[in-house]
């Protein structure tokens, strides 16, 4: 039985577990530096731009934390309308194929219906077919003409300097 | 001399020729459907989750639209810091060349350092070589490991009934 609730200030030391776990999946653990302050100052402020789910199963009588995802608002300038960003959703490798991916993305799709938003997108790596085929299972489509870019640290210095 | 200024509500009409010629320009012109009141209500209301950036360039002593940005605040969970999401930057035909993207780009990087931003992410369409060119001479580079995922319409009223 998986429970999916909203995630609270208390929460923000698990939430940062569970960052680095998907970091070192993602095999990026130097990129992760989130701290619980950056945590509580970002996603539990006054008025947040960015919100969590846990994800809780129970065992043994005890409810554990199985996954957790987070989400903001994006906007589509083609429709004027919102819509979902997925930024994380991670599973914790003990608790996978029991559907907790699955309710995490069942409560997303909760809440784009009723934030009236049209769409959830995210991003995966290339190499994640474990994911890929979640996904494609639960009816996502890949975007695939649209390429990311970015720029960061030294480029937006450099651009300013321009 | 171009002029980059932050969009006010009077702007809105404007904001949607520009998405529509945008589309146009993208192959995609009957899949903008934002209206003057949607832009209004969603880019201008009191709290709002995204901001757009006007250009304009002097012409026969008079200011004209020369383009647009739009942009929201994304998230990092690794850096649990906030970053720039550029949603659309768009030049109108006749005024490019005259560092009109250019100088959106500088104002976008002065938004991200003075909100203490370390990024700006955006997507380009795999063929528009000419915006590609450009993202690579201010020192952007491709995020190429990610591919991006989208549930909507249908697939979302699916999933929920699943």
């Amino acid at each position: 039985m998986v429970n999916i609730r909203k995630a609270i200030k208390s929460d923000s030391s698990e939430i940062v577990k569970l960052i680095s776990e998907l970091a070192e999946y993602e095999k990026c653990a130097d990129e992760a530096v989130a701290t619980v302050e950056a945590i509580e100052k970002t996603v539990f402020c006054q008025e947040p731009k960015v919100f969590a789910l846990m994800a809780e199963v129970e065992t043994d009588g005890k409810l554990q934390v199985a996954g957790f995802a987070l989400y903001f608002f994006n906007y589509s300038t083609f429709l004027a309308k919102h819509g979902i960003y997925l930024e994380d959703l991670y599973v914790r490798p003990e608790f996978r194929s029991k559907r907790v991916g699955f309710q995490l993305f069942k409560k997303l799709a909760e809440i784009a219906k009723s934030n009236d938003c049209g769409r959830i997108d995210w991003v995966v790596l290339d190499w994640n077919q474990l994911a890929i085929d979640f996904y494609k299972r639960i009816g996502a489509v890949e975007k695939d003409e649209w390429a990311g870019y970015r720029l960061q640290g030294e480029s937006i210095d450099n651009l300013l300097n321009l």
